[in-house]
């Protein structure tokens, strides 16, 4: 990987990372990381963003319990027949342990006072997304999971939130176990529109 | 601008842009920034995002009055006692007309069909966060805005949605007006916890 990657290479080259080496992060690494997150825009500038970065690993595996509960509770019923094998198979294994293996757990969370209920996604997933791409860009897997989120109240008391804080994803990040293909993606043809929807691009 | 910017640099320069010189915005160009949207993450990778490129005067014009509605009818009353007079004076110029005047305005909607409700938000806004990204690193500028997106019922007939189709952002791109600044964010230590909410990072 070069020193400096190439924004565009970062982007192409996104994909997620459900399993990982038993390898520590660094903490500077984790910092750069959070710092990408803190670039993005959100709604009035509000920065709403919380950080819980996970390296306990009673409270690791607490989140793998709950990411269980949830997958088994209805997740997997509802990608069952939406997945192909082999996708379900790499997201049940995930959802399963391998996610909550990792070294570090970034729970991401929204301060609802700072924001506006409505502008709440808007000023989230874009800081999750830089946080997912710097992740990339210095060589590290992560993955974009909300599953544990469905247990929000438990998740909170477990992570001592208070209750004008919400978890809304968790970040698994750790060295990837076994190196990733390109990302599968539909050409911008099949979702582009001119002026108006079904208007070729 | 170096022909392939780095990716920090890109990250740590983002800002909105609500301001735009008339020039148009080349097809192939936009065509790269919502190539790059594409590579985003998104539940299952269902890929549920469906991208208007509006350049039409007229449907950017009633697009404009829709955002005015939108600020006049709340949320300038909402963010008057919140923003710097500075900033409440930028986003008030945008939401009168400037962002409108954009020579492109890339309304970002979801196909509800393709993915589960709960995951719609983690599905669309990280494709808009490297629509954004994206934009910034060609030169371009950008704005996320979700004012005119409170008129959804309006905004789907003006575009000729299908039901299922919902917009969920306005991005317009386009040159500059004038230099951006660099962005003003908190530091990561008063948004970073360690294990548990409240623990220093």
């Amino acid at each position: 990987m070069p020193a400096l990657p190439e924004f565009f290479e970062v982007v192409r080259r996104q994909r997620a990372c459900r399993t990982f080496r038993p390898d520590g992060v660094a903490d500077d690494l984790v910092e750069q990381v959070l710092e990408a997150a803190t670039f993005a825009p959100s709604a009035e500038n509000r920065q709403p963003w919380e950080f819980v970065v996970v390296r306990d690993a009673g409270v690791r595996a607490r989140i793998g319990e709950l990411t269980r509960q949830a997958w088994r509770g209805g997740g997997r019923a509802y990608a069952e027949s939406r997945l192909s094998p082999q996708l379900l198979a790499d997201v049940d294994r995930g959802a399963e342990g391998e996610v909550s293996a990792a070294p570090v757990l970034v729970v991401v969370c929204v301060d609802a006072r700072r924001t506006h209920e409505t502008t709440i996604p808007a000023s989230i997933f874009p800081a999750v997304q830089n946080l997912l791409l710097a992740a990339n860009a210095v060589g590290l897997g992560a993955a974009l999971t909300t599953l544990p989120t469905a247990f929000a109240l438990e998740l909170g008391e477990l992570l001592s939130l208070p209750e004008h804080v919400r978890p809304l994803a968790v970040v698994p990040i750790g060295y990837p176990a076994h190196a990733l293909g390109p990302p599968r993606r539909e050409p911008v043809s099949d979702h582009a529109h001119r002026d108006r929807y079904g208007s070729r691009w």
